[in-house]
């Protein structure tokens, strides 16, 4: 995509695997353009540039400090290991840096205060690095549990984020280690599920969670795989529950059933495809005569979207970032507040694991 | 179907409108025959037999008695309410007719032993009218989750059958009066959802199941929908979750995922169509370069079905029968057993909520 004159330049911090698609994505956002990529070692900063095709202009840093130093970068992409978040999240917030920091936000929510107070006081953008919200099938997804005809009221609401670690992941990556990611699996991919549960409840926090008794922690103690149950006050009946693993078959389920309506996602946080995605839906289904069949067929709704979920992102992003640069606008707080509340429940879920699976009341 | 000389005949204690679809699935199973029909009022019988098409050589009958004393029935579909199942069904198998008994089978364990004791003693065929065990997509479904290359070690089950129930049903069905459906919302849709992880778990007993805090009872105290988890023994990770409601849009879920492998099957308790059936499946799915998509398609599994699968209940429970009568076989433990492990884990849940949703061991 041709760079314009008033693209975002981002700084990349870390040459994680994932940052090889962020990458991509600041390349496909109309509105931003990787200015600069750092790693602890300059080494492995040029190999991440060659390897990922990048223009001989992307400057290339040993330090992060040397990326934050730099007065050209307007915002930085952070896909650092969890405990390291709260360190550089918050100097690249005082060095005016807009910041897309990736999930989980941090080890918890006293953390992650501190960097939204950070960027808050220095007037620059947050957001974390999920993907999916940005999706427009997640747009159209939202249309659809929010029609009180179509759907009704939210009963039943369940996620699952689960993926095979292979014994190579199980022993050595970052996100099984205590120092690196101690979240393990509720951090790296329980994230996406408590942040579909908030997502459909339009951010209303659950009361209380309640982790279910089957954790499986590792020798270390870090979370390999856990379920959690979500309650709001008495008289909202929606009952929400997750499951998320590094020891399943890849699965990202999000299924739900209201008083009109049910629908089937199963793809939620990377679809299937890259250039459209789909969901299952219903309405008003009953039975035919002597209930031998449904009176009605399943609709398949499928979206397509002209740029991935994580350029999508990034231009979103980014169009905050100019936002504040071109008419002095405030930070836009939907999207920490996004972080924060999923942050907050994560942080009820550990704690729920931590007491042996008793219920826990959400902070706020 | 033309009858045949062997085939075993049928009366039907009782015209729910249940009692329609299985008299058609009599009809259709080639080795049964619809013999006799019997209310507790001759009228109501002979409307059912008028409304239903049924031959002028079906006996009416205005006492549930009179049909079980006619010496020509050889074997009772029983669709009364379960505070009747006892007295009924125990007398049935003094007269020695095999039964067919409508779920839930009974308000608790204890009145189940006496049906299945008064069965055993007399030397009848026991079953219960879950109809989608008998679909041959269940046996599909089955092949495939215990293949431990394509599905591997079952890590979550999730099940759920919901209905809406209209203003009408809430207020006045049999299955919201404690005098008559004491179990609510947990009897009528949730055996279905036990029923379904029992089946999943090749009828491993799970050790404690925990009802979830989203319980809601009319005034009469009749559950409407409620959620529980499932847990086996610590080396067993399993972890199931069923949520079963009156009060929700029509669903019936399936989901589940392995070690290898994952599906979805959303309409496992009655099929959208009659004649075919499908669920969809993945194994061994992961994502592809850089992580913007998925490298398998999920298949679409489709069986087809000759006979519906309530008829295909009744050939499998008549070819019982046969063999009791001709062979002089004992009764097949399997049906039983299957009927017995659901109301055990059924009374566990139900002890779990009525404990303010405490974990409760599941009894042997």
């Amino acid at each position: 995509m041709a760079e314009s004159p008033a693209a975002i330049r981002f700084g990349i911090t870390g040459c994680a695997d994932i940052a090889r698609k962020v990458a991509r994505a600041i390349k496909l956002a109309p509105n931003a353009t990787l200015y600069a990529i750092a790693s602890r070692s300059i080494d492995k900063a040029r190999k991440f540039a060659a390897r990922n095709g990048l223009s001989g202009a992307v400057k290339i840093y040993g330090s992060y400090e040397q990326l934050l130093d730099d007065p050209c970068v307007d915002a930085v992409y952070m896909p650092l290991p969890t405990s390291l978040h709260l360190q550089w999240a918050v100097l690249a917030a005082r060095k005016k840096k807009h910041l897309l920091l990736e999930k989980p936000t941090a080890l918890d929510v006293g953390d992650l205060d501190r960097i939204l107070e950070a960027c808050e006081s220095n007037g620059v953008q947050f957001m974390d690095g999920s993907m999916w919200l940005h999706h427009p099938r997640t747009a159209k997804l939202k249309d659809l549990i929010f029609d009180p005809k179509l759907f009704g009221q939210t009963d039943i609401i369940r996620s699952t984020s689960t993926m095979p670690g292979t014994q190579d992941f199980l022993e050595s990556n970052i996100r099984v280690k205590p120092n690196l990611d101690a979240l393990g699996a509720l951090g790296a991919v329980g994230w996406y599920c408590i942040g579909a549960i908030l997502w459909a409840k339009d951010y209303k926090l659950p009361t209380v969670v309640n982790a279910l008794p089957d954790v499986i922690r590792n020798s270390e103690g870090v979370i390999l795989s856990c379920s959690a149950s979500f309650h709001w006050e008495p008289a909202d009946k929606t009952v929400a529950t997750i499951h998320c693993s590094f020891l399943s078959h890849t699965s990202m389920d999000l299924a739900m059933t209201g008083s009109n309506g049910s629908l089937h996602c199963n793809d939620y946080i990377i679809p299937y495809q890259e250039n459209s995605a789909s969901f299952d839906y219903a309405s008003g289904a009953t039975f035919v005569e002597l209930h031998i069949g449904w009176n009605v067929k399943v609709e398949e709704v499928t979206v397509t979207s002209e740029l991935p979920q994580e350029a999508l992102m990034v231009q979103e992003f980014a169009r905050n970032a100019e936002n504040i640069r071109k008419f002095g606008n405030r930070p836009d707080s939907k999207w920490p507040d996004i972080s924060r509340k999923t942050q907050l429940v994560s942080d009820a879920v550990k704690k729920s694991i931590d007491l042996g699976c008793k219920p826990v009341t959400v902070a706020k």
